[in-house]
Parts: structure tokens; C-alpha cells; sequence
């Protein structure tokens, strides 16, 4: 009897829409003292009814167990079935199955198992089929269909609405009892930085009790100013909190009387494969820890979606997502969680705000999908995500200045960065006009990929707005993209003003010529009169622009001094902005608050990043490691060993003062390996080692 | 003590959620033989999470009591405070309140009561509040606030969520039993036409039943053929079936040794109020009949929407609910009505397809909007349904062929009518040209209202249309717009085909001279070589035509003929389609189901209209009755008297052959009472009585 091999089913939905349903869910879990802080966007739903489509040409007839999320119809051959039939026959010959499905509330979703029948990427899907009748009564389906969503949903009793992180119990590393007046207070430390359900197990009578969380101790024990705290009316016996929270201490008040048997938390994880991450170890100690800190900081972080912090904001930035995104290629590689966050963070269209409300951060989005690309290769989630990139292009291209440049208007944020020193946000900034080139060229990548030959020529306009920004911006006298052009008397001019962001920028993006960087070098990256850059989120811009252009051994004494200063610190998981002159609880204030601080802030954990790109110093150069390099670099350290996750598996390096010794994993492109002035062609599979 | 007057608090939301939210529920229970049967278009779903604003300047401190559906944060003066408050205290002075909610299932809505503060139309509304933060650390809150939606619902404990049409019993006018080998059918007669929930009460012993709808006794009877049925696992004891359904007759299969104590119905309705609604009366005592059955018909399809036939499709039709529209402005008046029913068609953006996807039905959406305009005088509705009229006049225009002309791109549905002789529904057809210099007239209306002064200009669009349609279309020989230019060998050519349809519309709309309009009475509505309307739907506009034409003495008895022909065909409400050469059973099959066709359709109840506007014969001539006109006119009839309703109560015209009576309600504009060449003035508030 022939057999042919089928994918198992899985549950599916309309792209999209998964993450925007679980996006709400995320992004409103927020609270201030107390408060509900729902994000400043738009936030939208998921298609109300969708329909599922699958032709087939069956040898013999077969029997489909259907699941549905929602009430359905289901067709065969364009004939309405009864009811909502939770199996049925599809006899032998071509056929076209459509299951409707409504849904106001959760995604619209469908698993359907057969002998060859199964709910999986060969259905297709669409929000309207928009059938209509013509003149001589034939109905047509004009409705446009895409492939379906669709993830490790494969168990027919959990749909993708039944979705949530597993937990585990984790217990204190100490219970510290404080006597009040009005009862006892239990402050509970957990040791390092984490994130849960709190737990009270045995509680020997009912009553109301007052919880402060803390990043640090003297959040927890600040009643009056702790970012986070709930107050619970307890039963007896044990209580697990309906919400997270992000915590190291948690202090409880109890009412007199009132004895709790156990403390503990629920700890909330994504759980990854540990045995395709990558990992990273070396001769210096510090930095090992800093890479394990790092890591462990991607990880709270790095939850449904990829989000700046764990204690505040909670929600998608797709400025802090894209840097997530570069250092989880060099952690778990873990594809998944990127598609949920590029497409959670795009919601739906019409677009009425940039990403986020933020002018970089929709040029972000557009770059996170040009680096997608490169590390996975992944064509298919182009294509998918490609409709909702073109109608963000327009919005952009909409809101350009008479110039053609980018510029925020009125109800546009321009973030650029969080900066210690009076920097013009306004007026045309030269690094806003880089990350727009940037997403031109992304536009102009896609747009081939997908073969969108009506679309405009982004690339050409990529060009012209490089040719503007280099007429405009550059001043050869300071060897440097000044950051602000300013109207003045009725025209722009320039602002005297020199930063590091438009000059790393154009490094980083290759926008200039090796001649320019080395200036840009010199004149601006190590400059001293150039203001410093205080936060890790840009930092991680400026150390891979001092990276790129050679200067590797001055970097791993940064990131020592500069994440070595945090743990130091004392930090658990690496922070939001960290200044090297301020010690103890100086660094726990931010915004005007004494616990304002994300302690565990995705950004933070950029090392993971820097060391794995320029230190392993592995890098794509063909979409989906095609083709790839790799320029291992000690940088100062005595030996070091690590791992690169590919979607092909790791590739594994070893390197002391003498030889390097790679592993690559069978399936990639070939590769480039650059040491000490040799070049050598590695192939999948193959494990080479190179004296030197 | 000095008290401001305040309205009172009632539930707010943004406007056109709760509709979107509705129009789901509503459109998603339509059932064809035991499937659910969704639409064929976009389902849109409310905002997740909307901001409700208001700023105050209080005298003296206030306690505001808040009633959310959904979850909530609120902040006074920009300061979030703890948890989700039932009850807080707003200081005397200035003050701006805001409530942020979130609710991912059903519309995000608010309650707020205090002395002073009351949710209602002075508080404003975003879908995204684009907080964001400058240079210098300042938050600003860019998003774009409108008023809110609200309605009647007015009591704290009853959000808009929880709406639901009211019932009552109805008890059939007979119960047959009829013995089978497997037990008892009940085949139960309600009389006439009727809408709810069947209700069977003393159920004696648990088992399963069979349930057959009819609006006929022969398709009831069909248990292959009806169009709906349930089965239903029944108890011991009470029962009502879950969804609606529309009959007339309905059979009950009950399994051996199964009885029913008591079986009946409760019947759902929309109310409406009876003082204030139009009457008719006359000397014809079957068109008295043929008013009052139309007045059932629109009533039974006045619902949560004004939808087209309560047995079948059940979902709103723009086409359809355009001329409930009209009817409704003679008959109840029901202004909210129609303002959900037209905000529930829109939907959001972004648009993908025409309204229920058909190009028509596009056009008609717009001239509901000039019409509703008209009766109403209502400019804040125009001003909050304008946004999304320049989204889909936007698509409109991105869409019409290379000579500006409209025409059905591939993936249109074009309508017309359902016609029973070949008719081309392809090509570009002179019928669309004028339903698109209307809409493109009400858009220029609709524009100069709200004084979007930066928009297109419709009107220069409009004429232009009608410039190019009357060039391309008017065939002087024929007297008459052809119906269709079609391409061939490879330019296009005009098809000989004369249909009613375009001409009718160029009388209809205004868009022809007088003399023209004579041309087209002769040679097309009164030419018996056109193929004749058989749809009321297309009755409608034919009789319309031929009533401002001058001949509304032939049009009683058209009316008579036509409308009386399906009484005599026993209607109890008036049907989707009349053939006046078929009898008895051949009369309820359509589109090749024995029982395809709606028996209860608004379409049927026409005479409403034509007899209020054109009988009685008033009608507004500026917006909300500030001017109006009455012609009112016996057509043949010894005497009448009638009611029309109009924003400020019920105009009274009593006529007879010697002298007409009528009184105007207080406020209203001063009218024109034309009548056998006599011109009288009459203001608010008078009564005239006029011999001629």
C-alpha cells in the first residue's frame, strides 16, 4: 500500500494573528503601583472569521477529525456540510475542503488530522473570501489566500488560545522575618533577578496582605516608591499570585496573626534547546561571567515576545527587539520568538503610527527583518511578513519632509537614545536619514524576493537619500556627520552639534568608504570631546562600529569595564543604563523615580552579541549561512572556546595563542576563515585546525 | 447653591466598536440546513484598548463612581493612580481625566458618575493616545481624540456588551399532530411570518427532537429541503432553542413516547415607539393592507441592524438597508437604527474590498450618508463617519478604469439586480457612472460639512463623471442611456442593450433635464420592449421614477397589482422576489432551492416609502426638515390620511377630494404645501386646512 510521508497536523490561523491576540495579552499585563499601564499604540485584533482552504487529489477516501477554535462551516466542493461536524469524509478524487471559522474573542484556528489530510503550511488562508455571484448565478471566490500561521501547536486538545509559558517552583535563598507593629513583614531573596508568580503555600488564616516587589532590596522595602506591589486577600491554605512580577526580593506584609508555612515563587520561562545555543568561555573569568549574565538577562527577557524589561515596560520596542534578535542568533538561535515579535510588533494595517510611535523604531523593524534574513535564509517568512512591510514603507515614504528626508512630525517620538547631555531631537537628524536608507534597502531586498516588480525602486531611493545625507550632513572639517540640520530665517542649517550616533550608524550600516570610517575613527568614536554614550543600548552600536573598524583589543576591556561595573555592582542581570561614576542604590533611580531603573533589561546583554560576532567573530554573508566568515579574534585573552548556533547547527571554536581549531556543522555554506593574514574554505562538516 | 444641568452618565465607547462587535454576533448566526454560514467579507473587530478622556473645571471636589468593562487604569492630571478604582475623588479646579481600558473580547467601555462628571458626549475618545517623551523628558500625547459612541445605555450596571433584542411569548395560531411510525410531529402555525426562538414547555422525557423551519407550510413540511433546521438533545422539563430562526410554520419531530405540555415561541424584536411613527390610512382598504404588511416586514428586519430577509442572508446588505433607510424615515423614524447599520457596513480600515464586495453597494453606503443627512440634519454623525467615507472613497477612486469611469475590477462583485434576461454585468456600466457621481457629490457634501479643505475636490470629480457618462452612454436615437460599454477588438464599444437600470438612476438622482427625463419616461420606463423589473429591490427605484415623473396616478395601481398580487398569495410579509404570472408553491424557490427564496425581505415593504414621500408626499428639502416640501396627491383614492414622522415630531395630512388638513409639528422648518396648483407657507406649530 503507497504511502506518502505527510507533516503531522498542527494547529492553524491567519498569519499574524496569533501574536496579535497574544500580544494583548502581553503587552497589558503592565502595572505601576498598582496601576494597569496598557502601552501608547495601537493595539489590535485578530480577523473575526477566517477561512481555511485545502485542495487535494485523493487515491482513496479518507476520514478528518476536525478541531476548530470557533463556530465553523465547513465545504466540501463548495456544498455547506450540517452542522459542526467533528469528522468527516472526503471521498477519492480532487477536492476542495474550506472550513469558516468565527471567532470575536481568540484567533480563529484549525487542526484537522487525516491519513493524508492535515492542517499544516500546505492550506492556505484568508479574512475574506469575498465570494460573489455573477450574471449567470456562478458563485466566485475572489478572496486572496496566504499560507496559514502556525507553531508547535501539534496536540489536538490545546489550541494556540490555550497557549502559556510553563512554569517551575523556585524558593528563596533567604527569608529575612522583620516584626511590625501591625504583624510581621517577610522579605524574601531570591538570590538573583527573576520573574513569577509569587507563592504562599500554608497560610494559617484568611486575611489581607500588602506585597512590594524589588529589583534591588531598597525597592522592595520602599513601600512608598517600589515600581510594583499588590495587595491580595488571602483564604486559608496556600495562594499563588494571579500576576507576574519581576523581582530579586519580595517583602510581605502580613496582618497579625497571620503565619505563611512556605514562601516561593512560580518561575516563568520560554524553554530552549540547550543543546544547539551557543555558549562562550575563556580564559578571563570576568568576562565569562558577563557572558553568563548576559545570557541569563536575554533570557528573562526573551519570554512570548522579546521585550525590553522585565519589571517595566513589559511590552514589544522594536528598538530594544532588534538587538535582542542579533544576540539570541548568537545564543539560541531561536527563530521562532523573532517571527512572533516582528510580527506582533507590526500589528495590522491601516498604519496610523510609527512602530511603537517611534520615527527609528519603525526604521528598526525594517532592519530586523534585513538581519532575519541574512542569519536564517528564511524566504517564506519574507513573503509572509512582505504586505505589512510595503504598506509601512508608504506611511514612511507619506511622512518624508519636502526634502525627501526623514523627519518626525508632530505626533512622531524621536528617540535616538536616552542621553545625559542637551541633544536636538528635532529638526533633520542625520541618523535618522541613515536608519531610513537602511530600510529602503531592506524594502528593495524583499521587494526582489518576493518578485513585487510593481513596487517602487527603493533601492534607488535608498541611493538618493545616502547622496543628500552625505551633501548635507558631512562636515570634512570636523570629519564628522554633524547630527542636526535646524531651520533657521527660513531654511535648514546645520547645528553645530557632533554625536556618535549618525557617525556609527553610517559605519555599521557600510555607508561609507574605509577612508571616511578611519576619520569617523578618529574624529568622533575616540573622541573625547564627543559626549559618551551611557546607555548599553547604544553602546552596543558603538562597540561594534570600534569592532568592525579594527579596534578589538580595546573593546574587551570595555565591555570588563563597562558590564564589570554592573556586577560590581552587584547586578544579577544586566541593566537598563549604566553610569561608571555612580555607585550602590545611585544606579536604581530613572525617570524622576528611585526604583525608575529596569534591572534586567534586554539591551544590557549585548556581550552575547559583540563576543560572538566579533570575537568568535562568525557572521553570515549569504542569507542563512550560505555562505558565512568567521575571524576569530582573542582580543587580549589567553584561550577561549565557544559555540555559534546556525540553522544548520553549531559551529564550534577553540583558540589559544597558537592555533584555532573550528568544527562546522554539516548542511552550511561554505565558509571564510580569516586569521593572522591566512584565509581558509571550510565546508559543512568538516573540522579544521589552523596554527598561526 | 448653584447646580449646572448635566445629561446623564451613560456608557461610552469608540464610536463604531460597538456596532463592529454587534455586527459580529448578528452577521455570524445566519444557519443554512444545520451549517453556520459567516459572510463572505472582512469581519473587523473593536479597538483592544481605547483611552477615554475628559478635561473639567470644578468648583468643588467630586467623587466620580466608574463603572469599565474591561480592565482599566486612571489617571488624573497625567498620574496614573493605584489599581482599577470603583470610586475617586477629582479636586476642585482643572483637571484632566483619563481612562485607559482594555478589553480584547468586547468593546472597552466606560461608566463614570459624579455630580458634574458624567460619561457622555463632552468626554473624547483615541484608539492610541502615541504618548511620548521629548528631549527634555516632557510627555506629550499625540493621539487623535473624537467624540465617543454611545446610545441608551444608561444604566451602571448594563454595558453595551450586554445588549440583547427583548422577547416575548408568542403561541402559535394552531398545533397539528400528526402521527409518524417514530413518534409525533408537531407542526405548529403561527399565523404570519415571525422571528425568535422556538419554546417547548412540559417536555416529558428526555430525548432527541428534529426541528424544521418554514415560512411556507410546504417548505416546514420538506424535511430535505428547508432551508433551516436544529436538532436538539432535549431534557425533562422546559426548553428554548438557543438561536433564532424565521417561520412562519414549524414542524417538530418527537421521537415515540415524548410530549410536549405547551409549544410556542418567543418572538424578538427591536422596539420601537409607536407615537412618534408614520401612519397610513385610505379608502383602498387593500392598500391599507399592502401598508401595514410592509410596515411588518421592515419591523421583522429592524433589528440589531437593518438586515435583508430574517430567514436568509440575516446579514447586513447595503444595497438592501439603503431603502430600509427610506422606509424607516416614513415609518419609525429610527434614526439610531440606521446609524448602526451604516457604521456596522463600513467596518474599518484598512478597506480591502467594496461594502459586502459589491461595487454598488460601495456607492449606495455613500448615499445612505447624503440621505441619512437629509432627514436628519444630524452633522455629528457626518462628522464622525467622514474619516472612513475618505478611506473608502479613497479605494473607490484608486480603482476606477484608465477613463475615470467605474468598473468591476476582477475580484467585484457587480449587483445591479437579479434579473431574468441575459443583462451584461461586466464592461463598464452606465448604471455604476451615477451611483459614482452621487457618492462622489456626497463626499463633496460630506467635505464642505466637516470643512476638510484638504481633500479632493468630489464635486469637479462628479461632474466630470457625469460629463464622461453622458458622452459615452446617451444613445439620442434610442432616447435613452445604453446599459453597457464593453471592449472590442480592443476599444470600447457601446453593447445595444437598454435596460431600465441607468435611466431610472439619471431620473432618480436629478441627473437629467426635464426633457430628458420625458425621453426616458416614454422610451424606456413606459417602453414594454425594456425588460421589466421583477425585484421589488429595483421596484423601488422604477415606481420612485415614475411617482416624480408625473404618474402617480398609475402607480397605485401598480402598487395594488404587484404588492396586493403576493397577498393574494397569502404574504403575510412581502417576499424577495415577485412573479406575478407564477401561483402558489412556484413562488418560493430561487436560485435553485425549492425554498431558497426570503419571504420576509425589507426590500418587499417599499410602499412605505413610496406612499409616505410621494402620496403624502413630503419630503425634506434641507437638512432635519429646516425646509421640506408636501405634494401630497390621492392617485385615484377617494381620501387618505397619514403621519409622517420627521426629527421634531409627526406631520398630519388628512385629505379627501375637496380639501386637504395638515399640522406641523413645533420646530420644524417652514414648508411648501403644493397642491393643484396652489402654492401655501406653513410654519411649526400650525395647522392649515386647504380647499381645492
Amino acid at each position: 500500500m503507497a504511502k506518502t510521508f505527510r507533516e503531522k497536523a498542527t494547529w492553524i490561523w491567519y498569519p499574524g494573528d496569533f501574536e496579535i491576540w497574544l500580544g494583548n495579552r502581553f503587552n497589558n499585563r503592565r502595572t505601576e503601583r498598582g496601576a494597569v499601564f496598557p502601552p501608547f499604540w495601537k493595539q489590535d485584533s485578530p480577523w473575526a472569521t477566517v477561512t481555511f482552504c485545502l485542495r487535494v487529489d485523493l487515491a482513496r477516501k479518507e476520514s478528518v477529525r476536525l478541531r476548530v477554535d470557533g463556530r465553523f462551516s465547513l465545504s466540501l466542493d463548495g456544498k455547506l456540510q450540517f452542522g459542526q461536524p467533528a469528522e468527516f469524509t472526503v471521498p477519492a478524487g480532487r477536492h476542495e475542503i474550506a472550513v469558516k471559522v468565527h471567532n470575536p474573542n481568540t484567533p480563529p484556528a484549525l487542526f484537522a488530522e487525516g491519513t493524508t489530510i492535515r492542517s499544516g503550511k500546505d492550506w492556505t488562508v484568508t479574512y475574506e473570501d469575498k465570494i460573489w455571484i455573477d450574471e449567470n448565478g456562478v458563485a466566485h471566490g475572489s478572496g486572496v489566500y496566504v499560507p496559514p500561521g502556525q507553531w508547535n501547536f501539534d496536540d489536538p486538545d490545546r489550541s494556540p488560545a490555550s497557549f502559556r509559558l510553563p512554569c517551575e517552583y523556585h524558593a528563596p535563598a533567604s527569608v529575612q522575618r522583620i516584626e511590625r507593629e501591625e504583624g510581621t513583614s517577610l522579605l524574601l531573596d531570591f538570590g538573583s533577578e527573576t520573574f513569577g508568580y509569587l507563592q504562599l503555600d500554608g497560610i494559617s488564616r484568611p486575611g489581607s496582605i500588602d506585597v512590594f516587589y524589588g529589583e534591588s532590596r531598597e525597592e522592595a522595602c520602599d513601600r512608598d516608591f517600589c515600581e510594583t506591589l499588590d495587595r491580595f486577600e488571602l483564604g486559608k491554605g496556600d495562594f499563588t499570585a494571579p500576576d507576574s512580577k519581576a523581582f530579586r526580593f519580595v517583602l510581605v506584609d502580613l496582618p497579625a496573626g497571620m503565619e505563611i508555612a512556605r514562601a516561593g515563587m512560580q518561575f516563568e520561562y520560554l524553554p530552549q534547546d540547550a543543546s544547539s545555543s551557543g555558549t562562550f568561555a575563556c580564559s578571563d573569568e570576568e568576562l565569562n561571567r558577563i557572558w553568563e549574565v548576559s545570557a541569563y538577562t536575554l533570557d528573562l527577557t526573551t519570554r512570548e515576545f522579546m521585550t525590553d524589561g522585565i519589571k517595566r515596560d513589559r511590552w514589544t520596542w522594536s528598538g530594544d527587539a532588534i538587538q535582542s534578535y542579533l544576540m539570541n542568533y548568537y545564543l539560541h538561535f531561536d527563530v521562532q520568538t523573532v517571527k512572533r515579535t516582528i510580527r506582533q510588533l507590526r500589528g495590522k494595517d491601516p498604519v496610523t503610527s510609527h512602530i511603537n510611535t517611534i520615527l527609528d523604531y519603525t526604521f528598526y523593524w525594517f532592519k530586523s527583518i534585513c538581519d532575519y534574513y541574512l542569519y536564517t535564509g528564511d524566504e517564506a517568512f519574507v513573503r509572509e511578513i512582505y504586505p505589512r512591510m510595503k504598506t509601512l514603507a508608504d506611511y514612511v515614504l507619506g511622512r518624508l519632509d519636502s526634502d525627501g528626508l526623514a523627519v518626525g512630525q508632530p505626533d512622531d517620538w524621536v528617540f535616538v537614545d536616552w542621553v545625559d547631555f542637551p541633544m536636538h531631537k528635532r529638526g533633520v537628524l542625520c541618523f535618522e536619514q541613515f536608519l531610513l536608507a537602511k530600510s529602503l534597502e531592506t524594502m528593495q531586498l524583499c521587494r526582489d524576493l518576493v518578485g513585487d516588480t510593481g513596487a517602487p525602486d527603493y533601492g534607488a531611493m535608498a541611493r538618493e537619500v545616502l547622496r543628500k545625507t552625505d551633501e548635507r550632513f558631512w562636515n570634512s572639517g570636523a570629519h564628522a556627520y554633524m547630527h542636526a540640520l535646524e531651520p533657521q530665517d527660513g531654511r535648514m542649517v546645520l547645528n553645530p552639534q557632533i554625536t556618535k550616533f549618525p557617525n556609527m550608524f553610517a559605519v555599521n550600516y557600510g555607508f561609507v568608504s574605509e577612508e571616511r570610517a578611519e576619520e569617523i575613527l578618529e574624529h568622533v568614536l575616540q573622541n573625547p570631546d564627543v559626549p559618551a554614550i551611557t546607555t548599553p543600548y547604544m553602546r552596543f552600536y558603538e562597540l561594534e562600529a570600534l569592532c568592525s573598524l579594527g579596534c578589538k583589543d580595546g573593546v574587551i576591556p570595555q565591555i570588563k569595564a563597562y558590564w564589570g561595573g554592573m556586577l560590581r555592582e552587584g547586578a544579577t542581570s544586566f541593566w537598563e543604563k549604566y553610569n561608571l561614576e555612580m555607585h550602590g542604590a545611585e544606579h536604581l533611580a530613572m525617570y524622576g523615580r528611585p526604583y525608575g531603573k529596569s534591572l534586567c533589561h534586554a539591551w544590557g546583554a549585548s556581550p552575547l552579541y559583540l563576543i560572538g560576532r566579533y570575537f568568535l567573530g562568525v557572521e553570515p554573508t549569504a542569507p542563512g549561512y550560505a555562505a558565512w566568515t568567521a575571524r576569530p579574534c582573542l582580543g587580549g585573552l589567553e584561550w577561549m572556546k565557544g559555540d555559534v548556533p546556525t540553522p544548520h547547527g553549531l559551529i564550534h571554536i577553540e583558540m589559544d595563542r597558537s592555533q584555532l581549531r573550528i568544527s562546522v556543522p554539516k548542511g552550511i555554506g561554505e565558509g571564510t576563515v580569516f586569521l593572522d593574514g591566512q584565509q581558509l574554505r571550510i565546508r559543512g562538516g568538516e573540522t579544521a585546525t589552523i596554527g598561526y
